[in-house]
């Protein structure tokens, strides 16, 4: 008798444990308000910047470094930047947009019980170039891939994450003492919170909605619609 | 009597989802070998896909875009691609290296049962430029985010995942018809595997290994170390 060899494939999670990943998904949230100040245990902290340490990275480089902020005085720094920027960008807004968007609460600096800055190494030696000849900014999204991983790991354990983009990189390297040559990816605050919200706030706040996942899929071309059900295989 | 009115956190999740989420991101793997030939049910892949369509944006932008392709003379051509820079990539190792990195599999273009390109459009209007004027690569960002959703989401599925990052972005734009201006980000190849591997291909190849979480982790200032339990609050 000849023996089967059909391979059977590797097995799903069961059905509570994928739920529990989609749920980490869905009901993860850009946290700008209601941050506690109950401070973060450490073994919590370690819990989710392992999670972030276990990114993908392009030849299994790990550029990534994190750089906590607890210090008062720091988080005062940062904050200022974040005015100033702040200032800068609704000047851009027509009348009338401008006041919606100086409505927004944008940040968390300093309510949150700590910050969090991601940081990108370029010369980090590790991997020896694999990966990285044609596409070399894939070394920065391993930085971003790490980002995502410690953000669903927070929403897991109740702590809100909330990501400022708004702060010029050049000054927040002077206030953080980072060199020149390291890039600055994403600065987070991070602490537990009142509540998560059941929406994005910019969709709360009527400031633009969640398109349709078939807006954005395409079947092999770029220019070829995905039709649900009718895509040959 | 004075009612107290102290704020509880909102609740982590029940720690088998805890669990959970840890599993995913801890037992995600960059697959390159081992996929299935096992067509994918359009309703799996639409809810891998939406996992990616729920990640952050920056003003809520949701520039991402999902090619997923199935035809296999598109994935010939993109394999083609792959095979020419691998070649370019393994010249400029020296000799002994260059052997060990010829001995690496890569990539399952031709094996998994389908792949995915995932694009940045940045001409995507949505999201009115909130966040983009100090950090603009911020959108770009949300698209990695996206792909790291659906790392994780794929992984709780038993669908394996490889990212292959050894593709000429301007040649790939070419035979998926991408217009110009928008940026290929992720080249993924995607399906059922035999097996997950217990740990990262190229740390059991001995090409990298993994880093310890306190090297990379420094307190206040990126020049000043973390000492595990020593931490001022």
């Amino acid at each position: 008798m000849v023996e089967s060899l059909v391979s059977m494939p590797a097995p799903a999670f069961p059905q509570q444990d994928r739920d529990a990943v989609y749920r980490a998904i869905e009901q993860r949230r850009d946290v700008r308000r209601g941050f506690l100040p109950t401070p973060m245990p450490d073994d919590l902290l370690e819990r989710i910047l392992a999670a972030a340490h276990h990114a993908p990275s392009v030849g299994f480089m790990q550029p990534w470094r994190f750089i906590l902020i607890r210090d008062q005085a720091t988080r005062t720094g940062v904050h200022s930047l974040f005015v100033q920027a702040n200032a800068e960008a609704a000047a851009h807004y027509a009348e009338g947009q401008r006041e919606q968007y100086a409505s927004l609460k944008l940040e968390g600096i300093l309510e949150a019980a700590q910050n969090l800055c991601v940081v990108f190494d370029p010369y980090a030696e590790r991997g020896h170039g694999l990966g990285r000849q044609t596409m070399p900014e894939t070394a920065l999204y391993s930085v971003v891939c790490a980002v995502q991983n410690l953000w669903l790991a927070a929403r897991a354990e109740g702590i809100g994450v909330g990501w400022v983009s708004i702060l010029d990189p050049d000054r927040l390297r002077t206030v953080l003492a980072i060199p020149s040559h390291v890039v600055p990816v994403a600065y987070l605050c991070l602490g537990y919170v009142e509540n998560f919200a059941t929406e994005p706030d910019l969709e709360r706040a009527g400031w633009q909605e969640r398109t349709s996942l078939s807006s954005v899929l395409a079947l092999d071309r770029y220019d070829q619609s995905w039709q649900p059900g009718k895509n040959s295989r």
